[in-house]
């Protein structure tokens, strides 16, 4: 009997019946998460339904020395879901509940499987709504949202995952059921979790902060010939105090793109177009779209329309929201990029990709949220093309490198996954990588919290360089391994 | 030659001539912080200049197993930079370069000696100013800030300092020079450090995010005959969706002795006022004040003063502002306590104050950041009537509890630091409090960095709880002492 036998039995005495799942067409249902470049099938898949089954699942796999990786709905574009074939997959989909809706306190307790949107559902009578928006809202989970501190369209102003967080119930690596709360004393042990792709432990419970919907929301359209001229006004309009609630743009590529999927009907001619809205109180929207839409005909806007009503922002949204699928329409594959870089280097950055283009016979599609810098280039290539998607695969991590000379992340909203993990030396010295991972060896000095995820070098938990250089007198004396 | 004279020599030879202090008078100068019941003479005094030479005093630092101790200004109200006498203490105050302004990139690097105030006068010219403002803001430093997660009376809408510190370099406590980035890939390791009060190591550069001066400003003063109709304009202010960039509150006693010290010339007959302050674009501005000046009238409000240049806003801000040091005026002696509430359980937590002013028979002076409900409730005593002191710390003590049994916290802007340690427990389980030391235990196994601050049982770290459940067989085997 092996290891994940004698493991799969007892998981089976603590868990429902039918929460152990270890038939193999069931288990490859499970094999990749939204990238689905990376695959496996897990070992043996559990579906918890409260905290006490997610700590006993975890406490048997470090009983049996098994690793285990956390899964929400598996939409996750850097593999951080990607399951192991030795390992136990811990699936969060039966933790749905919403426990609890304060709205005088302005926050909600939800299980780590309720979906993003459902937050958003249950309070939006009361004039509420939870800010964070990535365009898998409607499925994705929000505790996938925590592992991967997910952005979306609007948080050039209202923050990532983490900046709405107030407080979770977390399983450590080593089974303990421990609360870990935004503000409180002692070190922020929260900030450090949200983000951790699943490292640090599993999100039982999470309080998110409820936002008050705005007053007034305006959407406007500005049609470009080039994105040069369209970064110039993203700059002057952030330059001008407005801090809209989304800028974004896409280059012509990508609208060609969305044209011949959803017909979504952008200026014809336009080289690029930036979608920006505007929300909070009906005095200051009015005031800034009066702004916004002089800095966009001072920066050579052709065209610019608006949206009054909530149809006509979709009308406007829904070229920008389908841009990555609509890709399939120009080209069989595609690989979604996801960069950094300063505002202020987005034009040298852009000319850069423009060169790779050249340099390598590869399109690029531009989509981009272009106020914080958050780069999606999609990069297109044919399979029938002997060699393309080796070269799409190099356009790809140079267009990382670039990002990063620029001073900028190799990942914006995406995480790092198993699939960025190559790239974190080209962001990170070594001491940097080192610090980093004291603190995976302090919450989990097995290893056991989805391995192979983050760290390009994952190393014995002894090997951190605060023990390495000399702290641990047993580690001189070649007894690292046991740690 | 005891190990600390033999540290000292070799301190004397990494750091230029007058950097290292052994004087017994000057040593003096450094015995406490702004929390003055804690004293301490550190062993020796050191004052570098570099990155390089806090690196080489806290690698020399763990090479003779000495304990080190961060300060700046010296402002703290927790004792988080009380000395060790048997340690040395490591001043920034000759680290206070501005290094870089960057406007277009809305940041700012500056070494942790520089001054809070410093930094908006810096670029106050070009339209910008660094938001956080803990009332000290004139003398206390970055660093500080950066170890205490420093607030201030407008974190009510543009949070703590964590909210605005984008990077950090720093010494860690085995003398690494490390760089930690928000929102980089991997753990925010720089949320967990900022607010770790010296015990993760020792920053030598922060980088801040410079904020846009808004456009208006108003201040407004309403007066109302006592504090739950203070507290319900609070409330009905929130509800109605304002964010306020300050709302503070004083009650009578405080108003009392604010007019005592410095005639702020505050309505007659006042039990509670309220300064509210609104600031952003000039049309939400006004669009706001209407709300809040309705809000107050039908919250019971007999008198509102609005200001309409900076003198008269100044005016407003002398009686809040002085409160502190005022109380000085109506007693001869008081404890400044720091708490924290929902801003719901502001009349019940209030209610319960008054309570125990009445069973000790000792006057407590309420003056709080009443938008985010932090407390600062001042305790009065007179050492000259026997037992008061001691009961005003079981009083100051009680509120504490009263803000934890209410869903609060124990610190809501000045720290753990050795003040409140003891408390801790109160807040936190065994597993989160162990938890939290995991952390601790995997940048400084020794626990060099500000020992015997924020944790109640600083433990060996071969204790820590991940340890101690069995993951080290060497523990079991009766080892951890070496660890």
């Amino acid at each position: 009997m092996s290891v994940l036998e004698r493991l799969t039995a007892r998981l089976t005495a603590v868990l429902p019946p039918d929460a152990v799942v270890t038939d193999p067409v069931r288990l490859r249902t499970y094999e990749c998460d939204g990238l689905t470049v990376h695959r496996a099938t897990p070992g043996v898949v559990v579906l918890p339904e409260t905290t006490e089954q997610v700590a006993a699942v975890v406490r048997l796999c470090r009983e049996h020395g098994v690793p285990f990786v956390a899964r929400g709905s598996g939409t996750g574009l850097s593999g951080g879901a990607l399951p192991r074939a030795d390992g136990v997959l811990v699936v969060t989909s039966r933790m749905r509940r919403i426990v609890e809706i304060d709205i005088p306190g302005r926050r909600a307790v939800v299980e780590p499987g309720v979906t993003n949107l459902a937050i958003t559902e249950a309070v939006r009578d009361q004039g509420y709504y939870y800010a964070p928006d990535p365009s898998s809202q409607q499925i994705c989970s929000i505790g996938g949202n925590v592992a991967e501190n997910s952005g979306g369209a609007h948080c050039l102003k209202y923050g990532f995952t983490v900046n709405h967080v107030l407080a979770a119930e977390i399983v450590t690596p080593d089974g303990d059921v421990v609360e870990l709360s935004a503000g409180d004393p002692g070190y922020d042990l929260l900030g450090a979790f949200v983000g951790s792709e699943g490292t640090l432990g599993i999100a039982t419970k999470i309080t998110v902060r409820l936002s008050r919907a705005p007053e007034a929301v305006t959407t406007l359209l500005a049609a470009f010939t080039g994105i040069e001229a369209g970064g110039r006004a993203v700059s002057a309009i952030i330059a001008a105090g407005v801090v809209p609630a989304a800028i974004e743009m896409m280059d012509a590529l990508a609208i060609e793109a969305a044209e011949a999927a959803v017909r979504c009907g952008y200026p014809a001619g336009a080289g690029a177009v930036l979608v920006v809205e505007l929300d909070g109180p009906r005095a200051e929207v009015e005031h800034q779209f009066a702004a916004v839409e002089r800095i966009c005909r001072d920066s050579g806007a052709f065209e610019i329309r608006t949206a009054a009503s909530a149809e006509e922002r979709a009308a406007i949204w829904k070229g920008r929201k389908s841009a990555f699928a609509a890709v399939g329409r120009i080209s069989p594959a595609y690989i979604v990029q996801d960069g950094v870089v300063p505002r202020t280097a987005l034009p040298r950055v852009l000319a850069g990709i423009d060169r790779l283009q050249e340099e390598y016979g590869i399109r690029v599609a531009n989509v981009f949220h272009a106020g914080d810098g958050n780069l999606h280039p999609l990069v297109l290539f044919d399979d029938a093309v002997p060699g393309e998607r080796e070269r799409a695969e190099i356009v790809s991590g140079r267009i990382l490198d670039l990002c990063v000379e620029h001073g900028g992340s190799i990942t914006g909203e995406h995480g790092v996954g198993v699939d960025k993990a190559r790239y974190m030396p080209r962001m990170f010295t070594e001491d940097d990588l080192g610090t980093m991972q004291l603190l995976r060896c302090a919450f989990d000095p097995e290893g056991l919290a989805n391995p192979g995820k983050v760290f390009p070098t994952p190393r014995l938990c002894g090997e951190a360089p605060g023990v390495r250089t000399g702290v641990h007198p047993l580690v001189e004396a070649g007894l690292a391994e046991q740690f």
